[in-house]
């Protein structure tokens, strides 16, 4: 079945009896056919998380009938609720700063297809990337960072993210940390990469702090950017052997290849709707 | 919740509009809470398979009563369909021979509740792991297997079988190839650890050949065993590193640790009921 | 060429041009056959770890022949080093509580073999794993700790590991903290495990550190024990899946498995004399 | 230790006493500091394989002098050997088709010197790549591949390989057979990926194969190429996870990551001359 007809339904509401039921219902009353779903209700905060992918038969979709016929179980259940148009791609806004591993990797994806967004900008303190990011036809913004421009900087940054509408904003090694306000102004919806195995090694220098400690795995996280620094609910982490003779060039250089893969899995799994926000933690819907 | 009010129900049938709907919607006509519930639609052969995890609130459940109300629903989709309460331990038959890693490992999960399974009695063709069998307190049969004895040994493991009730048998390195008869009887419910990542390296010496033709990984498989040797639908698998250094027998040595936890595995999603054959393949809904 | 001949020489000593050579050079020179051969020089602290493994041809081996002749080269370079026969099988002493996946893994891989080890007791604040002990026919040690008696009871445990000539201590999830005293007295032979992905999780709840803050991967470490909790320097580390469904209890189930597999393969390098205390690191020469 | 001084030797011949002696020995009379040295001797065919990483102290290093000094020992042992600057970076022709995401890696790492080498030259029967050839400034080179004009075609090839003195020659993702004379003008340095893990999924259609048959991993495998197709001596294969859900194209998506890294690893391995075949094996000394 193509993806090209495909909707996703995402819900988040207290957990309760009959909810999965009544969306069922709804859809199949619809002549909606489910292609996928899935759900969780997490028995510590009471909260009940579904994803369901859907294709309309016969009459096709409306949101306007969709909303008016959903809105009663909506209601009931008090749900948060949002249909997706998969063949409307979402708009990511990438930061970058001078490392390119990150970059490379996503934009890659996104030419070939393989992450189904668009770009419509790529934002950084620095030229070095302007080059990569011209290759791929995407519009580069140069917006230096300066301890006195740092409010400057970051309104010209919102800015930017308005005028593209911009449904995610990507941090890919993105060497600045983000005011409270711009994380709050897009809640689940800016992702960095972590160089390191959260909660192990936060800050500025952890492929240092993992040589100095001589861990024999080294890792990167995904995360959302909360106002505390790297402790946004974790969204994926992986993990490379390291050995002794590696210093902390080799680990960072072993580490690109974690922190790009993990990013691009992250990202495909935010494009896909498959991640909630659950407190200090995520549900990852697969 | 505690899993000792949990009921699994099991539902393959043809793929069609409404089934989530239907099976979501009588379960919660009769106040059943619906933990999990996971579903795949095989686009290659229409067919739908799902797996729903329920807790009965209020009166609980009673077999009559739920079949009764369901039946409707499972004569309108032609369902293939069954309901097993959690609290009853499905009982493993577990057959071996002289290798005894893989035997250790079921019996240490066995043992800790691990693998939520009784152990009616262990069938080997040898008298070599009767001790181990005897230390956990189960029951060991002695059935050796010649050239000539080889089907008056498989009328007789049939026999143990039959009084012990096997809901499901694991071959843990049993040496010895069972008649398509047997695997007929018990379609579905007879596993197999093969050494080797199939479908490489079929047959008797896996790890010789996986060191003849100088792998990086090896690798097991564990499967359903059908009439065809080695090539019944593949339940679980995974890889180690091996390199240049190891000879057959470190081969071997570093394969009998993922022997073990992909037959653990493999036997953990089959007591699970989430494991259903679909043609040549398995869909495991996790 | 069998294990029974051969000799492990491991060598530590400032770093400088000409080691392997004089080394190599002088076991050719009693026609020492060279199997396995590694080394390494730490740029950071200019210390120099090499392990050779050899097979005497001829006339054999003998320790005073070897030492007078080796007594040159060892005063030029400062070495600290030492010859281990391989026949002669490491002792290690393990300490439980009431956790017995380790244990059991590590009886298990004595009692066939893979870990080439005598096990002369097995020391526990509890009596709960007495039976698994005697099974295996290892003597078995109940020295209860209280608050009161914790002095007395390392007496007691420090006792037992001189009576027993223990080369090695294994703390297979031995929930008591050793005085640093002890520590002390067995240098870089203490090797616990712990039941997180150093350094993140240290302390008493690992497991329910991870729920708390949602990783995506669980892990285990082997480490040395020092006075330092949880800082001693990591032999190994490994890491498994987790996700948002998953309860502590859950990860603990997963993490059983990734800690049992941890301690192994700490203990056979250790046994393998592979690992070398490097500062709050080590060199694991493979 | 800075790379740009260091030197690798590698050696091959007859497994015997004091080759490790005789070597380590010359080079500490050279007043060579040895940075890293590994060897293996295998016991199935008789032949010791080493690799030496040393940096001249003093007066450097001259060919000459190396090769005069070095004469006695090399005939001694009846040596296979080579001595390699590691600042003169090996020349690698890359072979593409139309796939372009092993090409994209090995282009970034090659962009950022991850892999140390140069590309003198990507060959290609079909034009889509040429952009991306372009951008990274590496001549493209068209070679039309027709039943007609194979031989024609592998000739042009073999021009080009010879007129930019390639050391290695790299197919990522070439969809052509190289014939058993061009194998046989470049042993061992002709690497292929292949998109399963061998020996499974031979042949053109693996993720098809992979698909049909239900497997839970897919792999790739680096390999050296030789007259018979995907059998010659393995270098590197890593493995992903699949399920139920993914069809041909889902499991080809995964593979691209999977066949990407696999042959970076394998052209890296390559490039630092850690690889050496043996009989249809390889010797990866690490």
């Amino acid at each position: 079945m193509s993806d090209a007809q495909s909707f996703i339904l995402t819900v988040v509401c207290p957990d309760a009896v009959g909810i999965v039921a009544a969306v069922a219902g709804f859809l199949t009353s619809q002549n909606y056919f489910i292609e996928e779903s899935t759900h969780f209700g997490d028995p510590d905060t009471g909260t009940f998380f579904m994803r369901t992918r859907f294709v309309p038969r016969d009459q096709g979709y409306s949101r306007t009938a969709f909303t008016a016929g959903f809105a009663g179980i909506a209601t009931r259940f008090g749900m948060d609720w949002q249909v997706h148009d998969t063949r409307i791609l979402p708009r990511v806004l990438i930061l970058v700063s001078k490392y390119d591993h990150c970059l490379n990797d996503l934009l890659y994806r996104y030419r070939t297809g393989a992450l189904r967004m668009t770009i419509p900008a790529i934002v950084s303190n620095h030229m070095d990337l302007a080059g990569l990011a011209g290759w791929h036809k995407v519009p580069y913004f140069h917006v230096p960072v300066t301890p006195d421009s740092k409010a400057a900087s970051e309104s010209r940054l919102l800015e930017i993210a308005a005028d593209c509408q911009a449904d995610l904003i990507v941090l890919a090694r993105y060497m600045q940390i983000l005011s409270p306000a711009l994380c709050e102004k897009y809640p689940g919806r800016v992702i960095n990469i972590h160089h390191s195995f959260l909660p192990g090694f936060k800050g500025a220098k952890p492929y240092h702090e993992a040589h100095r400690r001589g861990v024999k795995l080294i890792g990167a996280t995904a995360h959302y950017v909360t106002a505390e620094l790297d402790e946004g609910p974790i969204i994926e982490q992986a993990v490379e052997r390291a050995d002794h003779t590696m210093s902390p060039d080799d680990l960072a250089a072993i580490g690109r290849d974690v922190e790009s893969i993990t990013l691009a899995r992250a990202v495909k799994l935010q494009l896909e709707h498959r991640v909630f926000v659950n407190g200090m933690k995520t549900v990852v819907l697969r």
